[in-house]
């Protein structure tokens, strides 16, 4: 039986990530315009949502400022100019930066200086140490720092507790379980969270879950590790995010009992704002080439193409993905 | 940990049925063609599917035989007709009756007489009586018989253990716990599974699970059911069913390891019958206004009204159900 068996009671300890900008942005290369920042930003304000992540701090030597809207960049001065210092509300603003992709000794100034409250680390198995010594960076400038390790139903059970025991020696707040693919079940979440708790509660840290939804997972992964002691939930407006997108955030705050959370400031923006930009021809979401890669545990890129191309033949995309002549 | 929790084995007593003739029939009032109806037998014979149930029994002086396709009604000689007499499968073949609504006296003939295989009965707590007679009709007749108890979400566990033991104690076979609202948890599931087994394995008997994907949970429930024990699974292609549809038969032969199963003609009738369907215009699945009749437990039928006038004002929507003023 799990913690929260009761269904009627609730963990104070749980938060809520709303990923719509910096997920959903890999959708619409970050399109995103300022009205609908604004809007989202006061529907999370008002759902009790906990964090808000408004989107990557890419690197603007690597990356073309051109091709991307201004959320893969997430400048300080961006996010200034469209919400504001951020310091009356309750609900606290973050960003992502991947190992190797972000400039972050440039790019990340101190937190006196930033309206960003949080700031996310993704990383794979083979890039711990850049990973630390971006924690321990950010640590330094003053701000709270989560780890995000990328395709973990790809990573060994060895390598992922020597990560976890390298990454928690830092002083790091929090560890994501990433299911990049989309490819687990809710028993393998919860051998997994077995795992990644035993080693937050040896640092004193804390778990999160960011889940995509392959195999239509993604809210029955989150739960069942909110169920194993997992505290921080990653999920995003109608589950938009790369692919088939992530947990939604409207089931996740009609699961959750905290009175904080409320349900219809959610569904007025997902009426108004998110519908509108399916409706724009945005897609995400699930659908069977996504199903096909996540059960085959692989990237999702070859399943994004074939939704790209409007590709129909199913079967050839199966054959394509089983392919065991490379 | 659950049974399958290694999730490399498999269970020889695990049976999959396809619902998509009867619950799909929902969708587009039971008018497949006959072609579409062939070719669906093909591919669950190729798939290693245990059940096909070509669509309710219902009773022709009650229901307009002008309205419906011929699967509402699936008459010995129509399935005769399509699919011939179905000696030489491994498939099985299955229709649906509802306690007062099918005139099983005149309608259900001797097993002998007719390829149907199994019957299932569909009941409320509230009619047992009635589907214990029409149980030990169908068992007289010589058919394989199981019954499915609606709305589980609104039954006291008390009336639920009184029809358990009422029903259990006639020949049946298999009794299913039924998701019909979609409001469930796994975790509701897995306390449900419990009470259900406790009274399965006291006769000798099985159960089976039906879910409805209203939260994104049909697959997820069905895997979790599984894991508690319960042996025979409902599915359809592509989820089709009433609303937001039920657990998708591709979901689930894609998690069995039995490798009498196959989800290669599974994808390959989607491809070539179900993507076509959809492109048609029927609709069926999941969406916010499936999600929110899920969360308050509501029957969807104002759900499957909103989607059937087209309309986007959710919030609205939201109000309506949620009103306490009748």
């Amino acid at each position: 039986m799990k913690e929260l068996s009761a269904l009627m009671g609730y963990r104070e300890s749980i938060k809520v990530l709303d990923a719509t900008l910096r997920d959903g942005g890999l959708c619409n290369d970050f399109f995103f315009t300022d009205e609908f920042v604004k809007a989202l930003y006061k529907a999370n304000i008002r759902a009790g949502v906990d964090y808000m992540e408004v989107g990557y701090r890419a690197d603007k030597t690597m990356f073309d400022t051109d091709k991307f809207g201004r959320w893969k960049f997430s400048s300080d001065e961006d996010i200034l100019s469209v919400l504001g210092d951020n310091k009356e509300t309750g609900l606290k603003l973050s960003i992502m930066t991947d190992v190797g992709r972000c400039n972050y000794k440039e790019d990340i100034r101190n937190k006196s200086e930033s309206p960003v409250d949080l700031i996310r680390v993704a990383t794979y198995v083979h890039t711990i140490p850049e990973c630390c010594a971006m924690i321990d960076y950010a640590k330094n400038k003053g701000y709270e720092v989560s780890c995000n390790i990328m395709a973990v139903s790809n990573a060994g059970e060895k390598d992922i507790r020597c990560a976890l025991d390298m990454i928690f020696r830092t002083d790091v707040d929090c560890i994501y379980i990433v299911d990049s693919f989309g490819s687990l079940y809710p028993e393998q979440i919860q051998r997994i969270s077995d795992v990644y708790t035993e080693y937050a509660n040896k640092y004193g840290k804390s778990v999160g879950i960011h889940a995509h939804n392959n195999q239509q997972m993604a809210f029955a992964n989150t739960i069942e590790a909110v169920g194993d002691g997992i505290d921080w939930i990653d999920a995003t407006y109608l589950g938009m995010g790369r692919g088939a997108g992530n947990c939604p955030i409207e089931n996740v705050i009609g699961f959750l009992r905290n009175p904080k959370y409320n349900i219809y400031p959610v569904i007025k923006f997902i009426e108004e704002y998110m519908e509108p930009l399916r409706a724009g021809g945005v897609k995400w979401g699930y659908d069977i080439q996504y199903l096909l890669s996540g059960l085959f545990n692989l990237h999702p890129r070859d399943a994004i193409r074939y939704s790209k191309e409007g590709r129909t033949d199913i079967t050839n995309f199966y054959k394509e993905i089983t392919s065991n002549d490379n």
